[in-house]
């Protein structure tokens, strides 16, 4: 009920998070039937039952409904984050500032009675090690003291007030890259941002490759594992101090990967992932502290891991999907994160599918001669106007190579000349100086291999040192963007649409957000669109993860479109074959 | 409402545990009105519901009901523990053999959910540390495997068929001695018993000294710690050894101990607990694991820490009335544990009411000249017939000193003998004479003080190295005695009853179960009654935890008594003083 009133821009007030204990969140259905849950007789009168009185929290619609929902009481803080989402601050970590009467023999309430007594709306839990902490912190603290509640558990009692110091951490734990972005919970606010390399990398660059590893040695889990946790504990101390935030003041992290990452920072063998049929330990994962993470912040902050979808749809998309609103807005998009794995989600807010294709390695650069990571130097616009050519390159850096949209943006281009023939095969010398003169002299044999240079080494006309693209390289973005074409129109067939239809295309991820929309609409990556509905989504893996730790309702979320997603395996489709030689052509 | 039905004798089928989710203790209530819960939606048809058809384990019982009970599906089995009760066989730990089928890309469910999805009569929750055990697991037992579930908790799952090893561990951890009993929990029977010391009697011989050990050394919370959870770690390898049973197979434990005893082994510190007013962390502890108490047995094996009702009565008490059936039994009775600390419960299964009484540690032995703890050569037995004196000692050892009821015995021999007056002061040498002049050269000086010779050391009619009585030794016993009867007096006031109305009295504890009946009377240790209707019973502490593991609606059982039981706090009385003086005398 909440998720739904909030996916309707609606607030509704409560304090608990959705427990049924606060009963602020007080509404009235006029139409439909909502039999009276258990703590609605809690919360009213048998006359208000009656009247259709009930704890919006309680409500799981299963039929239409028409609901009052009285004006709010406060005043809700919301935060921008997303693809322009508002959420309304609701963060699972709260902190109240409780003055407490001191004990008597004619008082004898037991300590932690006597916290959990003086916050009504929340009904706490409380764990041994925070029962450690209490007989002093209140001793200390002459009964005045700060609680520190996250979700329904009493992670912390500190002496004194403490309630202007609130944070949290959300990361997106990428094979490649890793990020954290420090969160000021009070506000809603980032306070700092890093990122940084995966320390798994001398395992491979991808996840196929670090599986592998862990199959083949039995030690090679727990070192996947803590090399996972040393790069998002590297991260934690360097946002928390350039954001000047004591670490035992973030009192949540949420964490955004895809199923393998996951299982890896979590020590769950990844094994059944690797092989058919590609089987998850789990799609939510349980309850877990940071501290499992390898992070030194408060010693009872909870981690909330992104849930998976499938193997090859993991927390990062689910994450990226609840960021972008996937399950809401009403227009037909197509949500794809490009990668070594390519991610598509289609939905239209009612009806969501969503698939993973195997693209290669392409656009990590390992395959490609030339290739590179996108750092400085990389060659990432490749524009061909009037027949003459022009690179862009990361930081304007001299070109050092090609990184995965450079590789798009220069096939595009080279179709575009006609020195690409839509076959993928580069045009005789002969075509070449005749549709591109000034270009047809880049056009030479390297190693017994033809390819098309971008930039010449030392000596123009010698490609030993030059930044070339191969035959062999364009075979292989031709495989990469054959399988995620075939990918999303296999998704279109099963959703009963065309190309067309589409009304936005997502470019999701640190890849797709650098992507050229003309150029990847031009080589086929997405459907045949106009530019204008290619939107790219950014980082949208950590925002969700953001979204997670600033909003309970929003992290209900995630677990709920786990549920309405339908997850379709192309790995045993008859037509995918098909399908896939269709779309190699450029 | 399973409480209801158990503490009345009416087995209700279930095997969820009483979570609603086996569906399988549906009861029909005939009379009364019971809210359907928003389980009983889900287990029954709108027609059912009218009906009066609800699950029995979500019902709250607010009014007198009336209640149509199916026969039973399935035969219970029982155990008989405590005093004389009969406990249905329902522990937590329950085991679940699974023949699963393997996964294909057309059934690709996750692991878990694969698990869960055949355990139809229990929503079970699985944390991190059992979802790393499970991928390999299944794969292992070729999908065939065994669950473990301890109430909903799944905690582990080993390949092929384990059902048949199944056990648990009852703790009794007393001040003085730790008592561990190993459980078959597939029949309810004991395997082995051991019992040693508990390692913190360095730090002194009763809670205050332990408690006043950790407010001057900061360290020695840390280390009394470590000392309970070494003794309890030892008697776990010894009570597994002697049953030859796996410790990994040992699934939970439960624990019964004073408030400090507690606090001290799950690390809390007790200093609130020591100085006025006398406040504990928690009634209830939190959900522990085993590993928390040192425990190396089944890693996620749960500990189940008996709740405690106030500083002075602690887990052991309310699992000793749980045990002795304080809660349901229609008669009249005083449940009284000798020690140090003398708790005392006076109810008639109605109402209940417990106080603790500072007895001191006249019983302990430590503060009397020739006392000695209960072990072989302590006198126990003292009888004085026709004149003549006749001691008994523990094994018919020896006599190397008194323990306790030695004590008790030998002051009440000596009241009854005309040697003590009812002051508590030995006779004049002259009246001895006259009123046991059998008996009268044993009342002799010693070290400027009276003395009554139990045992004569080397030469006959030399007390230096004899087993005796000082008249300090009978004060001491005064003062404990006069505290305690202070304490059930005062009880008996409060609930408006006299000495006389009192049915039975439970002597428990290690010390209660060697007292006599009939010294405990004459010396005023317990209300003036028929010997008859006073009742050594036994170490009940331990039977309350045995209780616990073997039957999960008894262990709800000791969570209601902490409602129902009024804790009555002696220290801030004002008659306290004047009733204790009354009760000084013999």
């Amino acid at each position: 009920m909440f998720d739904a009133a909030s996916w309707n821009g609606i607030a509704i007030d409560s304090t608990c998070g959705g427990h049924g204990t606060c009963k602020k969140c007080r509404v009235r259905v006029t139409s439909g039937e909502v039999p009276p849950s258990r703590l609605d007789f809690r919360a009213f009168t048998p006359d208000e039952i009656a009247e259709g009185w009930r704890l919006a929290c309680m409500i799981k619609p299963q039929v239409d409904l028409s609901v009052d929902v009285p004006p709010l009481v406060t005043r809700p803080k919301a935060a921008t984050v997303g693809v322009g989402r508002q959420v309304i601050l609701r963060p699972a970590v709260q902190k109240r500032y409780l003055e407490l009467e001191e004990p008597s023999l004619s008082d004898q309430r037991t300590d932690i009675d006597r916290i959990i007594q003086a916050i009504d709306d929340i009904e706490v839990d409380a764990g041994l090690e925070v029962l450690r902490v209490i007989p002093r912190a209140l001793r200390e603290g002459f009964f005045k003291v700060t609680a520190v509640i996250v979700d329904r558990e009493l992670i912390d009692v500190q002496p004194g007030d403490t309630t202007d110091k609130r944070y949290g951490i959300a990361f997106d734990l990428g094979t490649t890259t890793v990020v954290a972005t420090l969160l000021d919970l009070n506000t809603g606010t980032p306070v700092s941002v890093a990122s940084m390399l995966n320390k798994q990398q001398p395992f491979g660059a991808d996840v196929i490759s670090r599986i592998s590893a862990t199959m083949m040695d039995p030690d090679a889990l727990q070192r996947l594992r803590t090399l996972a946790q040393d790069t998002l504990s590297e991260l934690t101390l360097e946002v928390c101090t350039e954001g000047g935030v004591d670490p035992r003041d973030v009192y949540e992290v949420a964490l955004a990967g895809n199923a393998t990452m996951t299982q890896l920072v979590l020590g769950i063998d990844p094994e059944p992932l690797g092989v058919a049929p590609f089987i998850m330990a789990s799609h939510e994962y349980p309850d877990v502290r940071a501290s499992e993470l390898g992070l030194a912040i408060h010693p009872l902050a909870p981690a909330v891991i992104m849930p998976s979808l499938g193997a090859y749809v993991g927390g990062d998309i689910i994450s990226g999907a609840l960021a972008s609103g996937m399950d809401r807005d009403k227009r037909l998009r197509l949500f794809v994160d490009v990668g070594t794995n390519c991610e598509i989600v289609l939905g239209d807010g009612e009806r969501l599918l969503a698939t993973a294709a195997p693209a290669g390695p392409a656009f990590e650069a390992a395959s490609i001669k030339c290739g590179m990571r996108a750092a400085a130097g990389a060659i990432e616009i490749v524009k061909i106007t009037n027949g003459s050519l022009t690179l862009g390159t990361i930081e304007d850096a001299p070109a050092v190579g090609i990184c995965g949209s450079g590789l798009v943006d220069a096939c595009a281009a080279l179709v575009s000349a006609g020195l690409l023939e839509s076959s993928g095969r580069f045009v005789s010398d002969q075509v070449a100086a005749e549709v591109a003169p000034g270009l047809a002299d880049r056009l030479v044999l390297r190693d017994k291999e033809r390819v098309f240079v971008l930039e010449w080494g030392d000596t123009v006309g010698d490609p030993t040192d030059a930044i070339f693209l191969s035959q062999r390289d364009v075979r292989e973005l031709q495989f990469a963007k054959a399988a995620i074409a075939t990918g999303w129109a296999l998704l279109l067939e099963e959703f009963g649409v065309a190309e067309g239809d589409v009304q936005q295309v997502l470019l999701a991820g640190s890849f797709g957000s650098y992507l050229s929309p003309a150029s990847a609409v031009k080589i086929g990556l997405v459907p045949k669109l106009p530019v204008m509905r290619i939107v790219s989504a950014g980082n949208v893996a950590g925002e969700g993860a953001k979204m997670a730790l600033l909003s309970v309702q929003e992290r209900h979320g995630a677990g709920a479109l786990l549920d309405e997603i339908r997850y379709v395996e192309l790995s045993d489709r008859e037509d995918f074959n098909d399908k896939f030689i269709e779309r190699l052509a450029f």
